[in-house]
């Protein structure tokens, strides 16, 4: 079917495409089917949504992700007709059936992720799974290593990439921004991304944030890290891993972390990390209660390292109290380069 | 904060709005997450989406829904503030987790269904855990009643309302066609809803559209009984047990049915049935593949009867086979016709 294109200046994370209810009719399709554009050579795929009125029939409304990246402008004739669902879907089903993955099936899913081309009910469908059915080591691993090479690799030309991550779930943690500025300064290289907060007051991305910017590009990043051997950047600012902050949106809500495993791991895959300090605090408060279970969590994160060729090490630390003495992203800040600066304790 | 109403004039089932991003994070709110509106005494619950550019600071975005319902045009001034999340979600997270769920709490969660509160996460959450987990027969019983009484309830005024159900799967199934026009010929009560094609080649309001209107509202449905004892119109059409329709649109793309029991009961409440005949088709390319699956399924129709006070018996048939001679809407209505006429085969 041709149809004449209708700019709607929509921003969407997502392809979707507005038809006329008797146009998608003609056309077979139901809301959240998918159809394909073809225009000037160029193909993709979009979301259907459905309009009695806002979209006459005989047009198909696209948000700017499509309008822009195919160039199209209002009364462009392009040609419209429904595609099969991504295969990556009859994989989800395969997983909410309680099945176990292929590395294949895997890399297909995530694929299919970052290319945003799942609705939020397969994606939701994908993380709930997860959570219920668990994942074997081999999964885990898959998974990590596809959200890895699914986004941007950084490439220090190095060989030896040194990082840390925490569990988190401790007010007043500052470990980061003391222990990097220390493994950069003798020599080691370290680029380290951080989170935002999400629980806590402020995150490290938001502390080191009161002291300089922390949106940096991958290019950037390259360009600090040969000059100082280490950074602290916020990990939501580059493409590193990007299905895992696609899954976060999901799992948000749900206040369910079935991926946590195969997130911390393939952020780091993706800056090259081969040496890596796991810290994890331990407490009644914290997101781990008991030694015995941080070290359950330790041996899965040793266990994965060595497919993924990373040394980790773990460190179960206590975690029933702020660490240091202030709160709060610029109190923080200050803390860790009084720290550094070796200054006496208030 | 006070924003600027903006008419979008864009249409969805779901109350949308869009802020632009500096009001969002001033607001402290997320893409999903919820804000009330206020404005001349009506209040409305609206659910997030973030913009950069197509709505400016200051301005909120309106879908039509909203726009509408509130009476609102651009330029009025509404009170926006961040509201919590609807209290059913915290339900839905107990189902996740496998929990069972009191009468209460099914209750409240197919009240936020059918108000439009939860979004595709928390309906798929919902759909995914029931079929991860399975349902007690309290919880069917339970879901039954909520979804029949979120909607609207047919007041025949009898007592002895009369109704027949199939599984279905049987190409050419005009069962429906014959045996409602018989029973009400009888003098009993049978007010049939029916289902348009989902996987055979048509449904029983399909077929019944060849020959008359299908998509009755309430008040037509009651003066076409009262005329003739029954009516056989499409189930779309109409706000009864209509939480049942949304749990479809998620069903679909993955094809599972966790709600069919409580999704065939709670039409059937709605009409007021205290009668009931299901037909399960068997055989190997139906969708029950043995008679012992079907005795199984059929006991539990029958309890779930009980609980709803509706006698419910059942029947497996052969569902290896087309039903009569001819398969599609139009020749199938005239099977059913001619079997009515008592025309000899062909």
């Amino acid at each position: 079917m041709f149809l004449k294109a209708l700019e709607l200046h929509l921003e969407a994370e997502k392809p979707i495409v507005i038809l006329n209810k008797s146009d998608a009719e003609e056309l077979d399709v139901r809301p959240l089917d998918r159809v394909e554009i073809v225009f000037k050579n160029k193909k993709l795929v979009g979301t259907v949504n459905i309009a009695k009125k806002f979209v006459k029939p005989g047009y198909i409304g696209l948000y700017e992700t499509i309008s822009k990246q195919m160039r199209l402008k209002t009364g462009d004739r392009v040609k419209v007709s429904r595609t099969e669902p991504p295969t990556s879907i009859e994989f989800i089903k395969k997983k909410l059936n309680g099945s176990q993955l292929t590395g294949k099936e895997i890399n297909q899913i995530i694929k299919d992720v970052v290319s945003k081309k799942l609705s939020d009910v397969e994606l939701t469908t994908f993380v709930v799974s997860l959570h219920n059915h668990g994942m074997t080591m081999d999964e885990v691993a898959s998974l990590s290593e596809a959200m890895a090479f699914t986004g941007d690799i950084l490439d220090l030309g190095k060989e030896e990439i040194y990082d840390k991550h925490s569990i988190g779930g401790c007010p007043g943690d500052k470990t980061s921004m003391i222990l990097v500025p220390t493994v950069a300064a003798a020599g080691l290289t370290i680029p380290k991304t951080s989170s935002r907060s999400i629980t806590s007051p402020a995150g490290t991305a938001d502390k080191m944030e009161c002291l300089s910017p922390v949106d940096l590009s991958v290019e950037e990043i390259k360009k600090v890290v040969k000059k100082t051997n280490g950074c602290l950047v916020w990990g939501g600012a580059v493409n590193l891993a990007p299905a895992d902050d696609m899954f976060i949106e999901i799992e948000h809500p749900l206040s369910i972390d079935p991926l946590l495993l195969p997130s911390v791991m393939s952020k780091k895959k993706a800056v090259g990390c081969k040496y890596l300090v796991i810290d994890i605090p331990t407490g009644k408060n914290a997101k781990i209660k008991s030694v015995q279970e941080a070290e359950k969590l330790a041996s899965k994160f040793i266990e994965l390292g060595k497919r993924l060729d990373i040394k980790v090490s773990c460190l179960s630390t206590y975690g029933e109290q702020p660490i240091g003495h202030n709160i709060g992203p610029a109190l923080e800040a200050r803390e860790a380069l009084e720290t550094l600066m070796n200054k006496k304790e208030p």
